[in-house]
């Protein structure tokens, strides 16, 4: 029964261990929203987790079988990497954001998150004094609990009132006491799924030049800005990248999203050829290597894992020279996330729900993965309690950074006609208990 | 022409930056042997080198291209990895190892060296003021590198001239100030191929106990001691390990070598329950959970690398059941590498070589992947330098930390007869030349 009665829900929190919904990790919120589907008999409707919703590439998983069949399995892969990966995301780099990294500057990774560990590590050593990553928020939770893990520091505002111009002096005031070694965000945004513009990346670009800060690009749902047709290898609309404004770039692009193979865990990091084959006196005096690729090549990713999974390198390989050929459009397939997101957001909407971060500079938002939610008079936290007393789990937005009062809403899940009608349901019950 | 000239060795070894032979790192000495190779018109015979020189296990490529071709590529593995491969890695280290570690205590790592990385950053953290690992030498230099990079401190013995009771003091000697958090060595050994006797397991788990220190035992080489037969499951003798003399111990268990699968990068690292479920007051502090194994896997694997290949994960776990079935007898396949070393040796000691670490106590130590041999009057450079001009490369022993003045030989690529010919061959003319 629906709604979950407030005594219930609130035993079976404190069970779990949760002080406060705000600070709640996306695991104890699946845990939850697991122990409430038990006590209350109704399923929930799954909008916290960013499983990828659609089926793994075929070329992908061709590729894959075809190398384990050959026996690869027995052969280390390459520490730089399988050439033909490195090769294949040059193009595809080259294809569909228009910039030019040779394959020697692209090396993989155990998914994104080792890239983005891995990388910080090495950048928190690259100049004495600077080891702190400065994170734009919203964000990726995760990638916050990286620099901590790694005992880096950090520091992060909201951009919600930092769009377009204001973005420059809140940059420059954060940048400004040379303590920043790193610039972290993903573009599009997770959770808010809001696209920096070209004026905000060039912002941004600037200012990593002017403070020899690196920018850590995280393209994880590249292409998913369906407002314009990104999905043409070598025809313009490119997609947007700060690489067009700076020389201190790192970009990573995973296989999880975009191609829906998060299971293998494989990626890639593009260096800019400038970042790759520059050093400092720090990091060539500690790991005794004369640039900044071999050092994370033969110094950080040797000593992190021994590379990834060769077969997996293979699946990528293959995925990304499918799409630089137009066999596979990688664009297209995960526009079925933006059909999504339209449905729910009209849910969300006839509810008398409001978006938090609605506009890219005068542009509404694209359709995509994610998106937030709030509800006039309540905080995040109010918000999230309720919807999962109705029987709904999203995360609170607190938690990823934001300063807003609402929730991230992850249309990945939403795969059967059915979640759409109980989330319906359950929003317009919401509603009217509200009246 | 064998030998190279030295003057042209000279030069090729100048052009690739290589200032001291001894501690060339194992890329650096295989860029060496090709283009020695390149300029000498001469195949080297590969010592140097720790691939895997077997083909891979067909179970394991059967159970991974069946995981993959069913679709499971789109998912994320369960951080705290495959129900099954836990499951199967607990029978498998009770049928052959005779402990008992249950599945909840066991998980998979993007092969041991992510293993070990994470392990001594999550040990690092454990107790303030103690973040030195301790390693037992001589040793994988990889191993070495990983608490450098990760910013702790590193101590070292040679066990050379502290086998047997001798071990006693010294490890007292090393644990007395309290800084140490882990101690970490192989076993077999790489390099050395020596085996720890029971008497020193056991003085190690004493040792780990007394000082509250946790010891990292690598098992890298599983069940290749083949002196005695450890290829039944359930049968004695067992695998032995410091695991029957203290409750402070996490093993790390890889596919790279007992089941020919370095490529795909999995292992296992299997925690003692009494660590596992512990945990300190400074690690509960900083990851904000109850136990060690809750710290380990959704403090520290989450952010490293949000798991490892979830088909390399069917692939482990289908490998570790037929072998607990008795279908894939592992330690028998890798026998071969033992047959290999028995002929490697002959031809080294027929030419005047001696083996260095030669004994297990009274025993003289196993054949296997690796041994160690020395020259009469040459120091381990200038033995490496001239076996290069020969056409033979190996490592000096000085880059694994052992003191002793010697080389390591890896067995594992010599696949052909016509390697043991010119191994042969090569190694008489060197013996000749210096009468």
């Amino acid at each position: 029964m629906l709604p979950i009665d407030k005594a219930v829900f609130d035993a079976v929190t404190d069970k779990l261990g949760i002080v406060d919904i705000n600070t709640a990790t996306i695991r104890q919120i699946c845990a939850q929203a697991v122990a409430l589907e038990q006590v209350s008999g109704e399923k929930f409707v799954r909008l916290e987790i960013g499983n990828p919703g659609l089926k793994a590439e075929a070329v992908g998983i061709a590729a894959e079988c075809e190398a384990i069949a050959a026996g690869i399995p027995n052969k280390y892969p390459d520490i730089a990497g399988y050439p033909a990966l490195k090769s294949a995301a040059s193009e595809f780099l080259k294809a569909f954001v228009n910039i030019d990294i040779p394959a020697r500057c692209i090396v993989p990774t155990v998914g994104s998150m080792q890239g983005s560990f891995t990388l910080m590590l090495l950048l928190g050593q690259r100049n004495p004094g600077r080891d702190v990553i400065l994170y734009i928020d919203p964000g990726f939770p995760a990638q916050r609990c990286q620099s901590k893990v790694l005992g880096l520091g950090a520091r992060s505002f909201d951009i919600y009132d930092y769009r377009g111009k204001a973005l420059e002096a809140k940059l420059e005031e954060m940048l400004a006491d040379g303590r920043v070694a790193a610039i972290l965000y993903s573009n599009p945004n997770n959770p808010a799924w809001i696209n920096l513009t070209e004026e905000e990346l060039e912002i941004i670009g600037r200012a990593a030049t002017r403070h020899d800060v690196i920018v850590l690009e995280d393209h994880a749902y590249m292409g998913m800005d369906f407002r314009s047709d990104l999905s043409h290898p070598g025809v313009e609309p490119y997609i947007p990248t700060v690489a067009r404004y700076t020389d201190n770039y790192i970009l990573l692009v995973s296989a999880s999203k975009i191609f829906s193979y998060a299971g293998q865990r494989i990626a890639v990091v593009a260096f800019s050829p400038e970042v790759f084959d520059g050093c400092t006196k720090a990091l060539s005096d500690f790991y005794e290597m004369s640039t900044l690729g071999d050092c994370y090549i033969f110094g950080v990713l040797y000593t992190a894992s021994s590379g990834t999974s060769h077969s997996a390198q293979y699946a990528l390989a293959a995925m990304m020279k499918a799409a630089v050929d137009g066999q596979l459009d990688f664009v297209g397939n995960s526009r079925e996330y933006g059909c999504r997101a339209a449905k729910v957001k009209k849910i969300f909407s006839d509810a008398g729900f409001d978006i938090i971060y609605s506009h890219d500079s005068d542009r509404p938002i694209s359709d995509g993965f994610f998106f937030t939610v709030g509800y006039p008079g309540m905080t995040g936290g109010e918000l999230q309690g309720e919807l999962m007393r109705y029987g709904i789990s999203t995360i609170p937005l607190r938690s990823t950074g934001s300063c807003q009062e609402g929730l991230r809403v992850c249309v990945s899940m939403m795969t059967d006609e059915e979640h759409f009608t109980h989330l319906n349901e359950r929003l317009q019950m919401f509603k009217n208990d509200r009246k």
